[in-house]
């Protein structure tokens, strides 16, 4: 049986911790006295009066959450987020459409960054606020914030790690699930902390620079500039984003070794020795094309390079260029980085840099097994070799991640988009990266979407960010067998 | 030690086996009274003296073809005959430049059937035979003829077969290998005699009825029209190659079974419920567009759709309309199905059947693996389990397979072509189809691609048609070391 109040329960904490969130977005509102106090404190207001309602009928629930409970509440809150988060674009009309604030919210959550907005400086400000503020919380995770500082989650609280932080490779930072939690909240804010500083020693005021640093660190990509980051004629800002959402592609267990000047294990680590290598294989590239094609100088060649390269294989999404303009094989380069992905336990999407370099190895390793049928050749991983089932879970993995794009763009295409558009759509969505190709590039948005095409897309970032599975296995008959 | 002896000794043997065909081809040629009769015999006389002169040198070979002498043999023995087989094109001055002759022999031998002429009905008739016969020969494979019908392959056929038929379940229909060939090329010549019956019944002359069911049973779409079977207004016509296309891309072995009336093993067959249930679907969905938005009847709307349906998935690229002209999600729809193939065991190329059907059960069994981590839950397929070598052998295969669709792509778009062109030219010589979509679609060639593109995308069929690994493994380092 699954334990519903349970369930119901832990939704309502949540919503209080939303609401909370929400609190701290008036007060942005309060400080510019824009329109948009009423409905954020409205949205609060509700957020704190379902939260306790759902907490009172549910006093007498047994603590246990197991693995289905896991997942269901982890799929469940990121849409209930989504769903009351929309609540004061629509309120205080600066998104009229329902359809249009939610597929805004849940490309918050979800860290996406994909927009329907066509005038973001017209947004006020505490709104601007909680939109960036929405990336951030679904960077680190809603789940994995709540392990950290609510008390409830001492038992249950691996099985939901489990299922929002679900990459192959789960290194707890210590031994117990809460401290691992702190100490990845921890990393995360410092380095965001940082991040604000230097885009204000940059030229950013506070506001762009907290919200910049809040949309980079969640590896996001939501702008409080139209133009994204290309507003900023600053190579220095370039800069210092792209830096910062590297780091924000890298496995968060890795910066804590490194703050601890452990740095020979991170070069020790081969996920992030294949993060290295494809961003300076992939720039190298492309800066050698921009600077022989374009007119551009050597430095600007190598920033733009560096720069898209590293925010759409973090699945970012921030933009300096519009990379649509560029030569044809750069397009599709960057069209294949869109499925790479960040490391593991890093905030960045997509596959997963450690998904992909398995599958590499072990189709080199099947070379040699074909060569010497009988000789046992196991994948290796930072030394280790790697057991059967996790192949097999990656081979899944993949299999749902191409039959989900092949699908979702006969989909998109069905409402009469190109291949291109439809392709970059579904992979830039899926991917949780926000820009894609086509007529979803870096300097269009997807408010041409129709309807069914955004809340279908909502979907498509949903599973995404929780790695397939965990949304997947809800939809399996044998998950609701006893 | 590679016993290199053995491998010139092997490859002069089969030059003899071309000079034969050739020989053939030019009582074509003497028939029409064409000028193409001298390039065709210089050729044929170019085989027997080469082929002979090979035999002389390596008298003494030892009769030893183990694994490494398999995979060279074979992947040397495509090339070889391609490079032989475009002479007669160069010599009679058909296809003056030898890079577009080589395209065109090496789409013939792979079965890929993308041409680079743009007239077909201007090339004589001896060369239009041979171009036919060239897909007939490469469709049930070369290296199987030769273990039918010579001698010498009692021993190292199976090292043979198994490389260039590398399919994941290999099952013969006789113990013995040269049985097993031999029932083989006698299935496929008695459905191309039937073919030839039925097509010359439909209203086509002899030539065109044998050509065309060369092509067809072959799964490699040469017609010796330019508008390929759209030519022949004749509804008749176009169901008997669809539903031969379909034999062809079903596995042979249940065509033996078939023939003995062993029924139930057919629809038993997993593979086969699989490719006879993507086929219903995709031909449906098709023909409702086809119906509703084009002003079509139903019974064209529905022999349209599988005609292209079966063309594509079987990787035959034959056409009876241009649809790139129908709706954006056919046009996915059908670039999708380009990666499906034919069965196991068939003439199709492409990914196969049982490797999607196999990457798609194991995908939702994983979901049943996350839900119960310490249960065994294997694959099954045909009522057996599915070792997990075979699984991570499927990755690898799909790995390599996607590695190479992206790299190449991004080659293809290096020559300045758009997404869809690069893309459609890869997936349709990978997979040897043929015709792909953007500027390689169905009613357009292959002869606006550039002389570098040509030899790259040569070298695609090649790996394609051969399954990827033969090809590959000679790249791996370890193939060659002791």
């Amino acid at each position: 049986m699954i334990n519903k109040k349970i369930i119901i329960q832990v939704m309502g904490l949540l919503l209080l911790i939303e609401g909370f969130f929400l609190g701290i977005s008036s007060l942005i509102s309060l400080y510019y006295k824009e329109y948009d106090l009423l409905g954020i404190l409205i949205t609060a207001g509700i957020c704190f009066v379902s939260g306790l309602i759902l907490q009172l009928f549910t006093k007498n629930a047994e603590k246990n959450i197991g693995k289905r409970e896991g997942y269901i509440i982890v799929s469940l809150v990121w849409v209930i987020f989504s769903a009351f988060g929309a609540l004061p674009f629509v309120i205080s009309g600066a998104i009229p459409s329902y359809t249009d604030a939610f597929f805004e919210t849940i490309s918050g959550f979800t860290t996406t960054g994909a927009s329907i907005l066509n005038d973001i400086e017209a947004v006020p400000h505490g709104l601007l606020f909680w939109r960036s503020l929405t990336q951030w919380l679904g960077g680190m995770g809603i789940i994995v914030l709540s392990i950290a500082i609510l008390p409830i989650f001492g038992i249950g609280g691996m099985q939901l790690f489990v299922a929002e932080v679900p990459g192959p490779t789960p290194d707890k930072l210590h031994p117990r699930i809460k401290e691992t939690a702190k100490r990845l909240w921890g990393i995360y804010i410092l380095f965001t902390f940082a991040e604000v500083i230097l885009l204000k020693i940059g030229g950013m005021t506070w506001f762009d620079a907290v919200n910049h640093s809040f949309t980079t660190m969640a590896t996001g990509g939501y702008s409080t500039k139209q133009a994204s980051i290309a507003h900023f004629d600053s190579p220095f800002i370039h800069y210092v984003i792209t830096l910062f959402m590297f780091l924000a592609g890298t496995n968060f267990t890795l910066s804590y070794f490194a703050l601890h000047l452990k740095f020979g294990k991170v070069f020790k680590n081969e996920e992030f020795r294949f993060y290295l290598g494809f961003t300076i294989f992939f720039t190298a590239a492309i800066t050698i094309s921009l600077w022989h094609f374009h007119d551009f100088t050597a430095e600007k060649s190598f920033r733009e390079s560096l720069f898209q390269v590293v925010s759409i294989m973090t699945t970012t999404g921030f933009a300096t260029a519009d990379y649509l303009m560029w030569k044809p094989f750069v397009i599709v380069a960057i069209f294949a980085l869109m499925f790479f992905g960040g490391s593991a336990g890093s905030t960045g999407g997509s596959m997963k840099i450690v998904r992909v370099a398995l599958l590499l190895k072990n189709s080199y390793q099947e070379l040699k097994r074909i060569i010497h049928p009988n000789a046992i050749i196991p994948v290796r991983m930072n030394g280790k070799s790697v057991p059967p089932q996790i192949i097999s879970n990656i081979l899944a993995f993949v299999v749902f991640y191409m039959l989900i794009s092949i699908v979702s763009t006969i989909i998109m295409s069905a409402f009469g988009y190109d291949l291109d558009t439809s392709l970059g759509a579904v992979a830039a969505t899926l991917g949780n990266i926000g820009p894609g190709i086509g007529k979803v590039g870096p300097v269009e948005n997807y408010a041409h979407i129709p309807v069914f095409g955004k809340w279908f897309l909502s979907f498509l970032m949903l599973i995404g960010r929780l790695e397939l599975f965990t949304v997947i296995v809800l939809f399996s008959p044998s998950f609701w067998k006893k």
